[in-house]
């Protein structure tokens, strides 16, 4: 049945909506797509809906094309399986959690790796039912700190998630590469411009995970890009290429100086500059200061831990990168109260000396790759107003190992060929996954090999966000007057418009409109009898069907128009030959 | 893409469920249609999402025929609407709760009433844009005090609601009248049995209500029909015919007698008969008392009310029925400690002396529509052990209006006709309900009418069971062997069965298949090299796909045999046949 504007439940708004930041947030409630309900929660309007099933569409095809199997595992899921794998309290504030009438704990679905898992281990038993790939395209819930840009971030939000099954590594490898493929299809389909980053791996087996990233300069996502050599890796990601060990036999042994009021890396800079120039005249930098940071962990049991990192001390710890490397614990602000029962910490002034599990402080230290063997830093002496110089790595200190911290920049070097490094922002709309063994493991999923002998499962992951690419194909698709969907994905193929207070332009737009259904196209036909020619077009071009036909002052000469939303161009076509043209322009002919 | 029973996500069971007591339930899970998760809470397997899916389009596309839109409104809805309308506090431990990370209390919407009301009321303000009807496909959450029946009455399930928008009384009759006629043809297209039965009418406004139950022996609802002329209701919605009033000059006065150890029915009819046999003979009974039953009404806003009901004493209040007519406060039992706080009420002897809301109880008293004017009753005396002889309805007492509380049973009398009536069970699959302008007026849904004036907006309220539907079709459709789909449900259109070791059969199997697939038809083949001709035979049967195609034996002699699920019907066809034979059985022809 065709869409009509006279009945059609939509209202189109000619002002952004005062919440609406990005243009795809501002567009879709413009358009009458969605409708907010809640902070992150909205409604899936008649258009909207069409866009959200025909997105759907495309991701179930190329799921099924790699034999992966549809199923619908339930949003309302009992807390046993996520207390199993330890997620009921890694999530913390992060999921939705409810209590039911007989006070049995529940929560709402925020990923279904504890579903899928046990379901493999109800219904199979032997290496024979593998490999498997099955999937759900389901409504999931995330109770996010910041909600935002409209479906970009919601709380309730449609995912495509599947699960791969394999007997072991090889065949994983297979089954990540069988999606990564039909992911290459799946966003080539939905028309915007992405790129596949490296991410992090997991904690246990499998190795590989990639991401595939829509490119917006409003994304939330950083990634950095080789120009040279196509590297490209979200940065929790990235790897800092590690230098050659220096040769320290020609530096100093450390020394202790008084540095009054140097409690950060300027202060310091400053002072040393002033008050020990360099023989050579090259000048003090942050770069030649080592800079300690005390962050507190907190474990998903609760368990509170003080960590250290030694970095640079030109550069910032980046939360993310850090985050990434202590998942599942939480990082949070090493605070005053800390301190203090920490007292061998001199505040400004921590050094190597009192770091470490086997030191003063018992703390554990960990740091920057870049602090290789023989590198000497200017750093804390552990005592306030005093700084040791010529202190070398390997020599006069060590870490407890090394961490991915530190901040990346435009320009470092690129850790598979050297060149300098690009950053750029992205929104993440699908995810690759190798989940190894964690979930078999936790959950005991294991099946007879073919010498009769248990073996864990060894599983992926693969997502795609299902509502959110509705949003950022609208964030790559429009103009200052709207939408331009591309055509797979467009809430109709056609958009007719009578123009005009002539009954013939109704009559004439109706018999198209009821041809062009007779030849299998979807068609919105703007009826309207008082909306001037003037709203009907703004509307068109606010809801961005790609082709529009406008029957109106042309159809006293036997033509319509036929325009193209994108292109902007128009031509007249003899009335008679307006279905062909419009079969044409949709592929349809 | 063909599903191949050698890598399908599936696995049968031999045995019921130790769970499962009805037919569809054990059937659903034996042939891997289902899997429970939770109590009332299941995943859909592959086979299983296809029946969904099917249940859904039949919906999808009756509700599209009568011009009604699809939407999607979100399942986590925020507290404030449905306070607005007092059902936060109706719903009681029925529904869902949860509080989000910033305190703000939300539910897991039962229905959306209110969701489609602001909808309306946000984009629409004009007669203009009425009529109006919307709808979506949805999951849906209900805390079930006894979710049952696996799918039949779940806590997660699939519901298709839809409301109609028009400005006055005889828009909602046709708006009404359009989705009686579409649910009509949905539960035709379904495939089993069911009956429309007069339900409930709203408290306010509209008038209409009726449900689409399914006729089925263990349905959890019961209802009532005439064979004389057709009149069927559920048990909430019968009325009682009321008998004409009675001449009860001839009636002696009301008398108090000794009734020593009286205080059931039972013990006051013997006591009756051996103690004042009548002068004319005829035996006491029970349809001469009346009882007096005082139950505790608990209103949403949690006070507490107790409420007498006077009926007659061969029947018992029936718990839905008093519910329906009381709601939206709950019935409650009237307990030892209410009746220390209430001493006029002698227990077991209580009588319409103390009852009524202006006699010493103070307690609201209703009277079962038969107990008209003139009629005498032998009841209570509000004394221990006496009771009163000879009291006349409307001469000696009277309450504070009727109530059609009183189990309604076999043989009653018809409303319509007088005729004896039947009691049937069935299980609600469709509701339609003038809801009036009870939402509406609730959260203020205005719209300017021709003359420019403000005018309350008149609703309707459709619902259809879509998973409960799945199950009511097995329910209707299996025999001893497995479930037996209706062709436009069935997870496939033919189930391929290739049988016996030689690789012949396995190739001509997997032709066919493809042929198949190349002319449209949905297939599930059969494709085991371990599993026995029985193992394959006893999984199809199982699983119920209406047409099999067995590659097997007769392949040598150049045929396959095409067999009917339902018919048990065989025949042999020549193997460059069975293409055709099997579209002509599947009807593409």
């Amino acid at each position: 049945m065709a869409m009509r504007m006279s009945s059609l439940f939509l209202r189109t708004l000619r002002e952004n909506p005062a919440d609406a930041e990005v243009p795809s947030h501002q567009l879709l409630v413009r358009a009458g797509y969605i409708r907010r309900v809640s902070p992150g929660i909205y409604t899936w309007l008649p258009l909207g809906l069409k866009v959200l099933r025909k997105v759907e569409a495309v991701v179930r095809e190329e799921m099924d094309a790699i034999g992966a199997q549809e199923l619908l595992f339930p949003a309302l899921l009992p807390r046993g399986p996520y207390e199993a794998t330890g997620r009921w309290a890694e999530y913390g504030e992060n999921i939705f959690r409810l209590t039911d009438r007989r006070g049995d704990d529940y929560l709402l679905g925020p990923t279904h790796e504890e579903m899928f898992t046990l379901a493999v281990k109800d219904l199979f038993s032997s290496y024979k039912d593998l490999p498997l790939a099955i999937y759900q395209i389901q409504t999931k819930y995330r109770d996010e700190a910041r909600p935002r840009a409209g479906i970009l971030r919601g709380r309730e939000f449609v995912m495509k998630d599947s699960y791969s099954f394999d007997i072991d590594e090889a065949g994983l490898d297979r089954s990540y590469q069988l999606h990564r493929d039909a992911y290459v299809r799946i966003f080539d389909r939905l028309g915007f411009e992405y790129v596949i980053v490296q991410a992090m791996a997991g904690a246990m087996g499998g190795s590989k995970s990639e991401e595939f990233l829509a490119t917006a300069d409003n994304g939330e996502d950083t990634y950095v890009r080789c120009p040279e050599c196509g590297y490209a890796a979200n940065v929790e990601a990235v790897r800092v290429p590690v230098p050659d060990a220096v040769d320290a036999s020609g530096t100093p042994a450390a020394h202790v100086e008084d540095t009054p009021d140097t409690p950060t890396i300027e202060t310091l800079v400053a002072h040393l500059e002033s008050a020990f120039p360099r023989a050579d005249g090259r000048a003090w930098s942050a770069a030649d200061t080592l800079k300690n940071v005390v962050v507190m962990l907190v474990h998903p049991d609760g368990t509170r831990e003080p960590l250290a990192i030694g970095l640079p001390g030109d550069r910032e710890v980046d939360e993310k990168r850090l985050g990434a490397q202590v998942e599942p614990a939480r990082v949070e602000p090493f605070e005053e109260k800390d301190f203090a029962a920490h007292p061998t910490l001199a505040k400004g002034y921590i050094g190597p000396g009192v770091l470490g599990a086997e030191k003063a402080s018992g703390i554990r230290y960990l740091l920057d790759p870049r602090v290789v063997e023989g590198t000497a830093w200017v750093t804390g002496a552990d005592e306030h107003g005093h700084h040791v110089v010529d202190l070398v790595a390997g020599r006069d200190f060590t870490g407890d190992g090394t961490v991915e911290a530190a901040e990346v920049r435009p320009g470092d070097a690129c850790p598979s060929c050297g060149h300098a490094l690009e950053t750029a922002r992205g929104i993440e709309m699908g995810h690759v996954f190798q989940l190894g063994t964690k979930y078999a493991e936790a959950l005991d999923l294991r099946v007879l090999d073919e010498n009769g002998k248990l073996r864990t499962v060894v599983m992926g992951s693969y997502g795609v966000g299902v509502s959110r690419a509705v949003a950022c194909v609208a964030e790559s698709n429009h103009d200052e007057l709207g939408l331009v969907w591309p055509r797979e994905l467009a809430p109709a193929d056609v958009h007719v418009v009578a123009t005009g207070k002539d009954d013939a332009v109704f009559t004439v737009g109706e018999e198209l409109t009821r041809e062009l259904e007779a030849a299998g196209v979807e068609v919105l036909f703007d009826d309207r009898r008082q909306a001037s020619p003037g709203v009907k077009f703004k509307d068109a071009e606010l809801i961005g069907v790609p082709t529009l036909v406008v029957v109106g002052r042309g159809l006293a000469q036997g033509s319509v128009e036929v325009r193209d939303r994108r292109s902007g161009e128009r031509r007249e076509v003899a009335t008679g030959d307006a279905v062909a043209a419009v079969l044409a322009e949709v592929g349809r002919s």
